[in-house]
């Protein structure tokens, strides 16, 4: 007998054929003897029909009223949202007790699964387990709604977009599981998109490090938070599809601590996203602390910066600083740019949202020579202009014209020899 | 400055549109200095979506087990429809901040509005002021959802269709309110249903008894319980209308403790119901106790049974027994009855679902003489047969064959001049 945490995402619970499939799913792991633990998205396309009733109405001005006049909205964003991981919860419940499993929904404040006050991006703080414990070792399915949580002011929360995975670790976690089961609408973590590479190659087993990387450079199935708290816990994520037959193999892929086997991989994967934008800022003034000044500048703006690179001329006593915001970012960072521009001392800002961001990532990286040179030897080789490098212990990010992203992305897969285990 | 309750229906806020016009309502009651709560059912529509939702996977029957294996699953179903008053609370404090309004919305368990423990037709036990009242004091409007609360188990319950109303004269209790306004899609009380009789008009002022009964009767404008609650602690409600443009003349009807004015009409509504069913019980023995007996039989099967005669046979020793249920109560009415064929000892049953109970009401009915006399006339002068009679101090009911129901309401209507104020 063990403890299992299963969660299913939206496109798994999206109808009542597919919430009646994942409660046979379920019903099969609790038939076997096992404590477990669902949690559950809402179905999917709900959560958007949501917040759209929510932005008409908070787009609303009033007369010469100001938005900002009425406050923030982000307590009730909450509230109204996590209503669509409570319908599933409580329908998931039901397709249970049908098939003779005794079931009851728990949402984040009964629990408590407590947060703090960052409404609508909250993070969890504790996870009571006064009464799931006892609750699932009397033989109860405790199917949680994903992605909620209470904040200290007793009011709902939510995690984000995404924080369903994130519930579903941190509850395993909580739970002392023996596994977290992530049921998605793929059947594991691939070696790159199969939509780009159709011989892309689904992977048995990924470490922690490898899968942090990828899901932080494009890869959507898990979301980063989940994998950095599994990780931090030693907690091993199950990655498999809920669009299967029972009783099928369905051995999916294994996210867990790096063995010698993942080692002499060289490279596990490329991610890549579109998500970015590039600005360079030209002719900043070639001065101690000015790239700071610009970090600052952003970040007062609540922006994130990522791949930095600072290019100097010799001619003259000025220097082109280039850097990636988020691509619905952009418009606010020219402007916050535009709006320090005196007190950072620059002549003028180039911006492009047409760039890619193509990744490798793999743990072998760190004891094997010459990747570097294999990658850009790829792209060279298709004459694809890098315009800006990144890299970590474990990573090479390159920032590409978008036009080229999937003949890199083939390139690059094809140079490493993914599609051969 | 006065502490008012608003209550808003499910067609007051079917759309983005409604809901801007309610809060438009709101912020000129909490713009006039007024402490504000405001009550909301779900977008019309909305329950009936989820209950849908519901009933598809609560009928699911799997292999052999049967569906009571699995458990009663009331606590879910109030779990899942308690989620559309969450989405329009929350959209309706949007509204009001973005008209700057300070508000919050609050669920039944955040409150907490305390419940008994029956499932999907809870009572509400006790509401709580400590957390409600300070926030008002405060200056924010509080929206509330309506129809839900929390049980003794700090689960979700709902106080069953058309809680919404009884939501909102509790709350108006608890906190003290001056006054409790129920906006609908009509502009108050009519002397009968419009529809039937053009001529019909709105009352201005309607005692609470004569609300009960045309409630209990039929008129679907207010539930029942929420007129005994008002009546119990001597809140006057006020019936109004959502469907009219800021400003206009708005007077609705008062639902109050009766008055000498009142008193001197002799009848003030016909209400008519088509939801009755008739059942005859043919040669039903004539000894002590068999009526009693049925009616055991009836209530151990749930049944709720109303007008009831008995008719007595002199040629031999035997008698007929009639009475009403709900017709959707038909078929297992007869069932139970059947399989209690021997115990109670029948020859046979008849039934009719095809009968309307008409009735006049009017408190002053005590003091006026000749109104049964005048009811019977107008339907006699119509050919209307009456089946069954039912009277109270203040009403007087027939069930009367369905073909025949508005031919006698506008009868009735016009026998007692209801057409003039």
């Amino acid at each position: 007998m063990a403890r299992i945490v299963m969660k299913f995402g939206g496109t798994s619970v999206a109808d009542l054929e597919r919430i009646r499939r994942v409660a046979d799913l379920v019903a099969s792991e609790a038939g076997d003897g096992n404590e477990v633990a669902v949690v559950v998205s809402a179905m999917s396309g709900e959560t958007n029909r949501l917040v759209a009733l929510v932005d008409a109405l908070d787009s609303d001005k009033i007369a010469e009223q100001t938005n900002s006049l009425g406050g923030a909205i982000d307590d009730e964003y909450d509230a109204i949202v996590a209503s669509g991981e409570q319908v599933t919860s409580g329908l998931l419940a039901i397709a249970l007790r049908r098939r003779g499993v005794k079931a009851r929904s728990w949402l984040g404040w009964q629990i408590p699964l407590r947060t703090d006050s960052a409404h609508s991006k909250a993070r969890i703080e504790s996870i009571d387990d006064d009464q799931l414990d006892p609750s699932m070792k009397a033989g109860n399915v405790a199917v949680v709604a994903g992605f909620q949580g209470m904040a200290k002011s007793g009011r709902i929360s939510t995690l984000g977009r995404g924080g369903s995975d994130t519930s579903a670790v941190a509850l395993a976690v909580a739970l002392k599981a023996d596994r977290c089961d992530i049921y998605t609408d793929v059947d594991g973590i691939y070696t790159t998109d199969p939509r780009i590479v159709p011989e892309a190659r689904r992977l048995n087993r990924i470490a922690f490090e490898e899968m942090l990387e990828l899901a932080s450079l494009g890869a959507k199935v898990l979301q980063v938070r989940s994998v950095e708290l599994a990780m931090n816990n030693n907690l091993p994520i199950r990655v498999l599809t809920s669009f299967v037959e029972n009783g099928a193999a369905n051995p999916g892929t294994l996210v867990c601590h790096e063995d010698e086997n993942m080692e002499e991989r060289v490279v596990s994967g490329v991610a890549y996203s579109r998500d970015e934008a590039q600005i360079t800022i030209l002719r900043l003034q070639d001065k101690p602390g000015m790239v700071a000044k610009v970090c600052k500048v952003m970040s007062d703006a609540n922006i994130i910066v990522d791949m930095i690179v600072q290019s100097i001329s010799r001619s003259d006593n000025a220097a082109n600083l280039t850097f990636t915001v988020g691509k619905r970012d952009l418009d606010k960072a020219q402007a916050a740019l535009e709006a320090a521009k005196t007190e950072i001392g620059f002549e003028g800002i180039k911006s492009d949202p047409n760039v890619t961001k193509v990744s490798i990532v793999g743990i072998g990286m760190r004891s094997h020579t010459g990747v570097a040179q294999t990658m850009f030897e790829a792209l060279a080789e298709r004459n694809i202009n890098v315009e800006v490098i990144a890299t970590s212990e474990i990573k090479i990010s390159v920032l590409i014209n978008a036009e080229y992203t999937e003949l890199a992305v083939r390139a690059l897969h094809s140079a490493f020899n993914l599609a051969v285990a």
